[in-house]
């Protein structure tokens, strides 16, 4: 039986694996600068846009969907986006994904968030069949872009 | 001369007209909901998430830059997401946006984010010629994926 829950404190390094795997699958890993300290602090701040739920399996921590606040400039209010949504590989292909979404969907709706959003890399075909399968709207075409370091300080100076 | 400075209250209206015609340009306009008030109630709450930086032309709002605070579990802190990016019609071709972006760098340095990330649609050629000028990674082949309304009150139920 699989129990979806927000993440408790001391929960970090596990959130650190799913992570990481999920970092793996998508050949990103060499990106990942992240502790299990700093995501608590930052799940567990006064003010925390972030939050995330855990897939419980029989009492062993086996997936998690990650969200943050996010804003929508066509409606002027809060939605949610989807950062990471992650299922170790012994864990997978038993539903637990889609048990994730159920209940970021929940937790979306009793926040009063219209909308929830993320993005999906085309390559990704189990991805997909997910995402068509629970009812969403998915438009390709475009670029994820981004600047930082010392393109980010140049364009700052 | 263009000044860029923060959105300052009542600026609502010149903000609504700015996103419109962004989203007229992207063919999106039947998506807009938003308000002048909802605008102002967002960017002036007590813990705002988003914020706005206009940018003027002799006395006259010419463009702005949306952003909000977001998460990124691969470094486990807060980045800046840029929402949007509009200059009025008769203000383009005078480098505008490029002055809103540098301001937008400027306020994430200061912030201590050390990136800033957005979409681009793929056809969008002019934004791909002012994002590699200033020197942004850019990766396509992904998809903008939402769920809202019954799609989203069915999954929660």
């Amino acid at each position: 039986m699989t129990i979806i829950r927000p993440m408790r404190r001391g929960e970090g390094g596990a959130l650190l694996a799913m992570v990481r795997s999920l970092a793996e699958f998508h050949g990103t890993l060499d990106r990942m600068s992240a502790s299990a300290e700093l995501y608590e602090s930052a799940v567990f701040a006064s003010h925390p846009i972030v939050g995330v739920l855990m897939a419980e399996v029989e009492g062993e921590l086996a997936g998690c969907a990650v969200w943050h606040r996010s804003f929508t400039t066509y409606r002027a209010c809060e939605i949610m986006y989807l950062e990471d949504l992650s299922v170790l590989p012994k864990f997978r292909r038993r539903g637990i994904s889609r048990e994730l979404m159920k209940d970021v969907a929940r937790l979306a709706v009793s926040m009063g968030y219209p909308r929830i959003y993320w993005l999906m890399m085309d390559w990704n075909k189990e991805a997909r069949g997910l995402y068509e399968g629970i009812g969403a709207e998915i438009e390709p075409g475009s670029s994820y872009c981004g600047i930082q370091g010392p393109a980010l300080e140049a364009l700052a100076a």
